[in-house]
This record gives structure tokens, sequence and C-alpha cells, in this order.
């Protein structure tokens, strides 16, 4: 049976009061060494935070920000669109932030004496902040709270970074399995921490990559939002389930995962665990929906063996979509789990991940169809996109 | 009270028995002259179609395309989506699609003697065909027809394209108002063509612009999509206004456009007849809602001088948008227009008109939280971005 994996949680703050957490694997010498992404620095100790590395030039756990930022004051706001039913962010401060920095500048690489970044240490795993240009915050909403149609309210959520890896020029696929585990770690905490803030409905962990997709900071890193609604794309999924059970009796992403299953065309990767397929309906040129086979509402849930094979499956899926095309992919993936408060019964968890690369020099584009009515249109069927990602494997 | 504008249509097969129709205006001479960007060359008579061009070397409304493609034969397909319970619609021989071609190998420009185009004729006003790569169409569904949860059809359906001008350069920020008119009618009269088509639920016209969202091609063009279902955006409107009129007996759309005008801070422009405002819960930097103040279902249900005050209404929201940055902004506007058999009652027809852009450099793209979640993040407060439309004006 797989060990869970042992992780050591440093919490700290931020010049202007973000918080910002390192997340460590405590390593048993000999068992399961750093991976590549790792180099072999000597772990900080267990009884930090301090500054004990044994470089006198390192900056440990404890390191504070030098930097003497302005405190933090998001002006970001909720606006409800009676229409489509649906809460729109608004952050306008986020017009100010930085924009494909180059790397001797870049804000989410390891500190070093002098040269103070947004994470203070000069080394790290993996660490969690608060985004400093966040699209949710708790703060006073653009122009006050209104009700009535046309409703407006403050943010109540919380948008934070996560750094899979110090090493600026490396991808989430050049990461060791050991690192994937403490990346899903660290998105199984700040879920269940960010689920337990007020006026907190949904926590949504997700990778942009590539400037493409408007990617403005290259280092490797995702994005947790902790949204103070349930999102729309969550609500159809969750009508969806309820009318098939009442309608059946059973689950829908049951029956989805077993058909694509039976089918079988349009599977990529199938393991003990876990199934990767291309859905029937992709929208995306190529697309990948990835589930437990036991269903599960969110990370949380998930037993030792899952997580560890987890890490496997991630690196290999992302591995075959940095084959697709002569150059990188651009690609977005995102976990789907369970609401904080409803539908934990019905939404299964599951990874969805897609490029919207359709060819080596094309790219697949939201317009008219996709953006005014939500219609989507691919140009590559499913089984044969299906077929090339089993190739890549 | 505005006169109705005199239509003349002329319908045409291509070679591969796609159907072409070209939409004339029968100005009356010295009341209406041709605006700038239909040159003042002699219109084709009444009693066309046939080769009655002054100009020997010209082809008229009769011309044939001698390009003897192969039958069309388009490789369209729905697949269903059980979870988002939305149509998915697959098309595989858009790859192929020409991109960005030179404007010598334009083929929306008109035709000359020795150069063939989509338009057999050497000059057009208004002209619509249908797409030679379209996303919906009458023809084999990809994989045959399924049942039971992953369901596919044909696509039972059609796609066209609506040439506004023969001029390769122009935009429709550069059409005279008389051709923005005969633009609208030619909608109506494709909206009520393809509605009454077996199968067809709901049309919708629109414009790409700019090579920033994907467009392939130039040439001022706008698209028209006869869909098979009715789309997921106009479905959940429909559910949103018949919940509102279940508890308040009113229409919700009336109530937005009421609130709108009441609250001020976000109206562009108002009219007789028409009303314009960035919507208070706008998704895009720049985004723009165009209503009737008479509630109407469709573009076919408005009166001449509706039609003609849109027609300026349209050329000068679209003038707005060309001078937000330094260069001209990328855009799509589509019209809402009730679908064909359910919610005619419901739906209000209304123009949406967005950019993408948020800056001189820099786009706002739909990354993780909007591709994965459907929650929109804006970095432009409406007001401010309605205030900078006044003041475009």
């Amino acid at each position: 049976m797989a060990p869970a994996l042992d992780v050591r949680k440093t919490t700290t703050r931020l010049s202007d009061g973000r918080e910002l957490i390192y997340f460590d694997a405590n390593t048993q010498p000999g068992r399961e060494g750093p991976g590549r992404d790792a180099p072999d620095r000597t772990a900080p100790g267990r009884d930090l935070p301090d500054n004990t590395a044994p470089d006198r030039t390192a900056l440990g756990r404890g390191a504070p920000d030098r930097r003497r930022l302005p405190s933090a004051e998001a002006d970001c706001g909720l606006r409800y669109d009676p229409l489509l039913a649906a809460w729109v962010m608004y952050s306008a401060h986020r017009q100010d932030r930085s924009y494909l920095p180059a790397a001797a500048e870049c804000p989410l690489c390891p500190s070093a004496v002098g040269r103070q970044t947004e994470i203070p240490a000069s080394d790290y795993e993996v660490v969690v902040f608060q985004n400093r240009y966040p699209a949710l915050a708790d703060a006073a909403a653009s122009g006050g709270e209104t009700r009535g149609l046309l409703g407006s309210r403050a943010a109540a959520g919380r948008c934070e970074v996560i750094c899979f890896t110090g090493e600026h020029d490396a991808s989430f696929a050049d990461l060791s399995p050991q690192r994937v585990r403490l990346v899903t770690e660290a998105l199984i905490d700040r879920t269940a921490e960010l689920s337990a803030l007020r006026g907190v409905a949904q926590v949504f962990c997700f990778e942009n990559r590539g400037r493409e997709i408007g990617v403005t900071q290259p280092h490797p890193h995702g994005q947790i939002y902790a949204y103070p609604f349930v999102t729309p794309r969550t609500d159809r999924m969750l009508r969806s389930v309820r009318a098939y059970t009442r309608r059946t009796g059973r689950n829908l992403f049951d029956d989805v995962v077993a058909a694509e299953r039976a089918a079988g065309a349009r599977l990529v990767r199938t393991g003990r665990h876990w199934v990767a397929f291309v859905p029937h309906a992709a929208r995306w040129p190529y697309e990948l929906h990835c589930y437990p086979i036991r269903r599960v509402p969110d990370l949380a849930s998930l037993l030792p063996a899952e997580r560890a094979e987890l890490a496997d499956f991630q690196l290999d899926l992302l591995g075959r979509f940095s084959r697709l095309f002569a150059g990188p992919a651009p690609y977005v993936w995102g976990w789907h789990q369970a609401p904080a408060r409803v539908g934990r019964d019905a939404l299964a968890l599951h990874l969805e991940l897609f490029t919207p690369r359709r060819s080596d020099d094309k790219l697949k584009y939201l317009a008219g169809s996709e953006s005014g009515m939500d219609a989507f249109a691919n140009d590559i069927v499913p089984e044969q996109a299906a077929e090339r990602l089993r190739r890549l494997g």
C-alpha cells in the first residue's frame, strides 16, 4: 500500500499582510529522494521557522518579506447578471499587474540576498500565497452593495497562487511524482481551509499555461479561487445530476464514466484507480477528463494509493500534451470538486485538461457561436484526438 | 415616417450546389444614392438575373460559378454532453479552411474575368451564401446516430456567410446607413427562411472581427448559424425570464432595460427607438447591449422607423469601438432573437457587442475561471467603460 505523504506546513505573512504558506515534503533518506525539480539542498529542519539552512546566504522558511509593500487593499466586487443568473467578478486594480516579466524580475522565483520576490525564502518546494492582484477578496464592492434587479456585493472570497517549483524554466510535466503529490496535498489543505472561510461556497484549483491563453507569469504555478457562489458550470452539472437521479435513481457521473469505459474508443489511459478519456462531446481540440474509478466528492477523500497513482497520471497526461505539437501546447487544467456545502453526494471529483491548440500553428478561438451562444464547434473528432493521445504515451 | 427599404433578391447556385443570394437595394435616383461603400456602378436592372451591366467585362447577378468545385459534402455531426446538457458541433473538414489569405486571393471579394471567387458577380452590395466549411449542415453525423447517454446525431442545420460590401479593406463601421439597412434586411430574410427549415430551432446572426479572435478572412463579413437546438445561452435567458414572470408577472428584459435607463450611469446612447448601455454585470472589458425600446422578439418585427434608427446606432456604436484603442479593436456582435418555436413572447430582441481588448496592448483571455467554471472576472468597471464610450461619440 502506498504510504501517505508526510507534509510540513510553515505559515508566514508578506509585508502587506498577505498570507504565505510553504509546503515541504518530509522525505525519509534512502526511501524517496528529491526529484530532479528539487535539487539536493538540505531540507529545513522540523523545528522551523527560522534561518537554519547550512548555507549562510540562504533565506529560510522564516525569512521576512523586506519589501515594505503598501497594505493590500483589493478593490473587488461582485455583480449579478439577472438574465444569465450568474455573478461576475470585478477587480479594477488588476489592470496594473505585471505582464510576462523577464526571468531576472520573476516575482515567483525564490528570493536571493539583494533580490526580494513574492517568496521570501531562497528555495522552496511548493508555496502558496494570496494573490497580490486578486479577482476575489474580502473588500468593499466597487460601487457598494446594492439590492434589487441589478445587485452587487463585496467579493467575500480569496484568490491564491501556488508555485509548483522554484525552477523558473520548468513546467508541471517536469515535476517529480513526489512533487506532484506534494502539490496535491497543498491543494487539499487549501480547499479545506478556504472552504471553512465565512461566505466561501466553492474552491477551484487550476493551472493556466502558455502566453497564447494570456498567462502573465511564465514561472510554473497554478491558482486557487475560493468563490462566494457556486459557479455556473458546477450549478449546471449539479442540475443535470439531480434530474438524472430523479429519473433513474443513479448518479450521472457514474454512468458517464461507465459508458466511456464500455465504449473504449476515447479512452487514453486506464489505471488501477484512475481512468482518463477524451469525453464523447469534447469542446476543445484536445481535451481529457480524468476520474478516480471510486467516486469521491473531492481531493481530500482520495486514499493514499489513489493519490500516488494520480501523480503518475497527471505527469503522463501532461507529458502527452507537451508532445502533441512542435512547440509546447498552451493548456488549462482544473479540479472539479464538490462545493463546500451543496452537492457533496452528487458531484464527482475529476480533472479536466484541455488545450485550445488545434494544430502546430492554429488555435481554437471562442468566437461568435461560443461567446454569444455558448454553442461550441470543434474541428477534431474526439476518437481521433484520443487515438493521437494514446500514441503519445 | 421612414420608408421601408425596397430590396431585390437574386438567388443562384455555386458549382458545388451551395446556395448564393444577392441582396440589392432598389434606390430611386435622386432620393438616396449609393453610399461610399457602393461606388457609382450602374445597378443591375429589375429583370435580372443576366449579364446586363454596361461594362462588358462585368459579371452580373446571373454569372455562373466556373470553378467546378467538388460537390459540397460537409462531415458535420452533433454530440450531446449529458453533464452540461448541451450539444457540441463537430465538423472535421473545417481543419482545412483557408487562413488569412492575401487580398489577391480573397474568396469573399467579387469575381473578375480570370479570377473566380465565392461570389460569381463582379460587384455586389450584400451577398449571402452557404459556408463552404460549415459547422452545421444536413449531412451524416460523424460516427452515425447513437442514442442513450452519449448521444449523437446529424447536424440538421445550416451555416451561411454574409458579405457586407465588396470592398476588401472596409469594415462594418465604414458602411453607409443604407448599406447597414440592407444588411439588416438580409438578416431578416435569412432568419425567416432558415427558421422554416425542418429541424432548425434558432438562428443566430453575428460578426467576428479581428485576427486576435481567430477570424480567418479579413474581408468584412458576418455569419448566420441555424442551429437544430436552442442554444445554452438562450435556454438560460428563457429560464430566467420565465422564473421572473412567475414571480412578478412581468418580463425580465423589460425590467432590466428600465433599470438601466433609470440608473443612467451605464447608458452610452439613447435614441427615439433604441437604447445602448454597458450592462451592469458586463463580462468583457468593453461590452454594449442595444435594445429597441419597444420589446419585439426578432428583427422582422421592427418597424421601418426602428430599422432606420438602428442603422445609425450600429454605425455609431461600432465607430466608438474603433476609436477605443490605438489600433482597431477586435470585436464580436450578435443578434439575440427569439428561437423559431419557443420563447417568442419572452425573449427580447437585442444586439450584444463586445471587444476582448482591455488596453492598447492587452487582451482579456478566457482562462481557468471562465473556461473551467463559466465564472467571469472583468478588470474594467462598467461605469468607467460607459464613460469612455460616451466620450468617444
